[in-house]
């Protein structure tokens, strides 16, 4: 299964993209089919697709679809609108630049081109990053096994193409039997770990736990995990990591316990551009998320709320950068700017 | 408005308890009147009446309460139920044995009189630290002011009887023109944050926002509060303190973030018997109400949930503990059992 993909064009009607709907998960697994720029914009703000990984993906096919679909005069127009859809995530900017960039060189087909070499890509960097995520976790925990791994919002499939990162590198641990139990932090306001992560892990037949956000602390501090495994939506050249709302405070927990915080990311979610993390731009996604969920409100009418959707953990936190290629250290010193 | 409070026996029946509903706020204010040992219990394991300082006087008034109602016999076994009604906060096995107590030495009036004095008692104290909390942060930050104050939980009038601890202090500041802002952590997974305390700060006319747990780690990094204050379930001896979930993570943000951390309780809530954190019992209140967000069912069908109701905050971590009586600061080696 493919939580995003092309639809190839076939007598009737040009290509297409076909998305899971995340909003409709655990209860409903729904695809989407998608036409047009506005209908991908729309789904990628209101979180239908989202994962760093899976905005890219998506990113260039749109750009395909704007190609095939639109009026030359509008396609620059509709890579522009794409490319700024959600600010914090490098991977939905890089992958829209890249597929324009082929357009303008070679067309619709050459924008397809490139969107399904990221998409081949993506699928390959899970792949390699669950097999070095689970040396790395073996090397550094001296072959203790299984191992209870601890993660926050959704880095599975559903965030990617047809694997995670660091969910990846958890199902991998399952498939070998190294895995005793995930824990998955639900993840507010949106709950993608009481959600889609609990719903991936059900679907991978692994044991898991969900527990609030704020419990992670003393469920590492009392000895509950072996290992904080998380995602990245963007990475800074001094390795400073944005990341989903809540990641802050768990490599913060991870360090009280002396528990080792590994961030799980393809090198495209590596932006040499950004210094470090003062330099991203946290998306504030308004109180709503905040007050109610689902519709359903617990403040008191006139409540104001923020709501920054990403944090920045500071390089010194992170014991291990994961990615396709290579493992950095940053807690020892290592960036991801150095060769 | 008292949170809690006794009505006397009038012509028609014995005393009985009259104390707010606090599972129905913020949508409605709604008082209980309760008259049985097992409506008092039932009210305390639902947390219609909650919070450390309001557990204390609602076990006390229920041994009086048992002790108008229930005969002879059955007054040992009700005092004993009450008491263990839930294990993490100690006011509430101090106060039912307190009362109990006087109730063996001069029965049901005796243990009345121990209730309302408590009660009276948890208002002297409430004011107190609201007056020490206010004098020691204009000390600690030189006079800054107005004051942004994190918190989380809910440690206001509805956790005590007339005024709160943690909140008690923040009512003063605002009312001294001290506040700046209040933030409410939400408080997963009831959400006596964004009910609770979003409802108390809406009542004093205090500016405040409401963010998800997780963001408080972000928020005080980048600067956003000035300090954070919560109450406590328990204080050992060397100044460990057991407190809702998610407190451990506001301490080390905080600690991070180079911001007071300070703990506002009563000296009854210091148990001099538990020696440190690692012997405090933490209750785990079930799966349910992490899979639940306010009743929407968020993770999949056949999901599990860890749910430890608190954490524990080391000593190191917290920069001062008011009391009624004083002010001991653990980060600079201080401990509540030192005289």
């Amino acid at each position: 299964m493919r939580a995003i993909d092309w639809i190839p064009a076939d007598g009737t009607e040009p290509g297409r993209i076909r998305l899971v709907d995340q909003t409709r998960l655990p209860g409903t697994l729904d695809f989407l089919e998608i036409r047009t720029v506005d209908a991908l914009v729309d789904a990628i703000r209101r979180l239908a697709v989202r994962g760093a990984p899976a905005l890219g993906v998506a990113g260039a096919m749109g750009v395909a679809l704007a190609a095939y679909r639109l009026p030359a005069g509008e396609i620059t127009a509709a890579a522009t609108k794409l490319r700024h859809a959600r600010p914090t995530a490098v991977n939905l900017a890089w992958a829209t630049d890249r597929a324009y960039a082929a357009y303008e060189k070679g067309g619709a087909d050459a924008a397809l081109d490139v969107a399904l070499e990221i998409r081949d890509a993506d699928i390959a960097a899970c792949e390699a990053m669950a097999a070095r995520g689970t040396a790395y976790l073996a090397d550094r925990l001296n072959g203790r096994t299984p191992l209870r791994i601890m993660t926050i919002c959704n880095t599975g499939m559903l965030a990617a193409v047809e694997h995670g990162t660091a969910l990846g590198v958890i199902e991998k641990l399952h498939a070998d039997g190294a895995l005793e139990r995930a824990i998955a932090c639900e993840t507010r306001p949106l709950l993608q770990g009481a959600r889609l992560t609990a719903w991936e892990l059900d679907r991978m037949g692994a044991p898991y736990d969900v527990i609030v956000d704020s419990a992670a602390a003393i469920t590492l501090a009392r000895g509950g995990a072996d290992a904080v495994l998380t995602g990245a939506d963007r990475v800074a050249a001094n390795g400073d990591v944005a990341n989903k709302i809540g990641t802050l405070s768990l490599a913060l927990a991870a360090a009280h316990a002396r528990v080792p915080f590994l961030v799980v990311a393809p090198e495209t979610t590596i932006d040499a551009a950004t210094p470090d993390g003062a330099a991203i731009e946290i998306e504030d996604r308004g109180a709503e998320e905040v007050l109610a969920f689902h519709g359903v409100r617990a403040a008191p009418d006139g409540a104001t709320a923020l709501n920054p959707a990403f944090d920045v953990t500071p390089a010194h936190l992170i014991t291990a950068i994961v990615t396709d290629r290579r493992v950095i250290e940053p807690a020892a010193d290592q960036s991801p700017a150095m060769p």
